[in-house]
């Protein structure tokens, strides 16, 4: 499908013969399936440290019995609404609910989103996942 | 609301005086609510260590347009159907997907999903998000 | 021997029972051991991302065999002579070193000392271990 | 000098060209070089994960002031004396000390060293350093 380039690598033998042992037991069809992937995370991880435009999930675990925390997790939502795409939510036992917002923009805004919601009182637990919008990875 | 217990605590001065400069920066309202926020985050990532039920997230960004590969994440995801709680989709624009999908269940079985996913020809990033079920942090 | 100060805390029944046992599991002493390293782990992520005066390590692995880089190593370390401290030098084997050099002072600048590191033909693997002056510790 | 492998890699014309930027930025000579640091990256993160004989390094920053400390952590280090190979000790100022050991061998039992070291009264802080022996890297 997309436009493939194709060029030589020059990799040391025992390096190459351990390369794919590795490929094969992650279960990669080929050696350049397994280089992009090494490629784009590189990259992914570049994005999210220059502030390019990412995208990104913020999941948190709270006690919905906490009314007023409900509300104030909508509001800031609100506040970032420009980064926040959608959200998932799902009732994890009687009181838990776990919800994952996404994101998409500055990877420093969603860093200030996080650090918002991360002191919430009643947040039990709140962990940012980081990856990309693909624009760079084609 | 949840059955709280007070008890004491000594560390010294110059650690507390760091740690509640660090308190009002994030915003904590109380030095027992930073305290809990820390606790609470040691014992998550000791859930995920032990193979504990936990919940989280796979991430992972894709081009739409591999029709094939529409096909085998959903294949994947029905064979982990005990696993795989929800999914939450986005376009982020004309080819790329992301895709969120919410996971409850052991640790081990989410990492063997996520290296599964992880080989597919096709996907550009994916990455865990490593949350809890929130059952041992009330 | 520190000037220590007592204050209480409050905790959810259910996660201080949770964080008892992880100090029992962990062998600390107590529950203020157990907190003030939890504090300390908190303050020292927080050094790094704020370019405080930090301390740390950079290891790199190595064959002694390529003439030039062992130079070149050298060179580069004295270029950044006010951050390198000392340095320790392991044969693993025939061609393999492992040396471990101890940086002290901003952390942007030690980042910069190991992209310039990461980036020499010869190393084969290189990693940052991120530490403190303890200053803001005691 | 090593025995050079020569082979071919498709990679998609958008990725290629970011990737290119990529190894401008961080000064490698050319793609093959930055490729090797790749793989070999993913291969010593494998090695800590397979607990394969693995090279590494334990930092802790501790009061030499606490005498008993001193002692006992010299008399932990002789229990794993067939893991630690050296170790290296910089005064960072009148109380402070860091110390970094190198370890070489298994990487469940550098996990029990460094556990063990962590849960001593007086650590005020301590990291690991996961790197590698270089033997499946040449």
């Amino acid at each position: 499908m997309a436009n493939l380039i194709r060029f030589g690598v020059s990799i040391e033998a025992t390096l190459l013969r351990n390369f794919d042992r590795f490929i094969r037991e992650r279960q990669y069809e080929n050696r350049s399936e397994a280089l992009r992937d090494l490629i784009r995370e590189a990259l992914v991880e570049e994005e999210w440290e220059k502030d390019e435009v990412i995208a990104g999930g913020i999941a948190f675990v709270y006690d919905h019995h906490h009314k007023q925390l409900v509300n104030k997790l909508l509001d800031i939502q609100h506040d970032f609404h420009d980064l926040v795409v959608s959200s998932q939510h799902v009732h994890l036992d009687h009181s838990n609910c776990l919800e994952i917002v996404i994101v998409k923009g500055s990877s420093v805004k969603v860093g200030a989103l996080y650090h918002q919601l991360k002191s919430m009182k009643g947040i039990k637990h709140i962990d940012i996942l980081k990856t990309t919008t693909g624009s760079r990875l084609k």
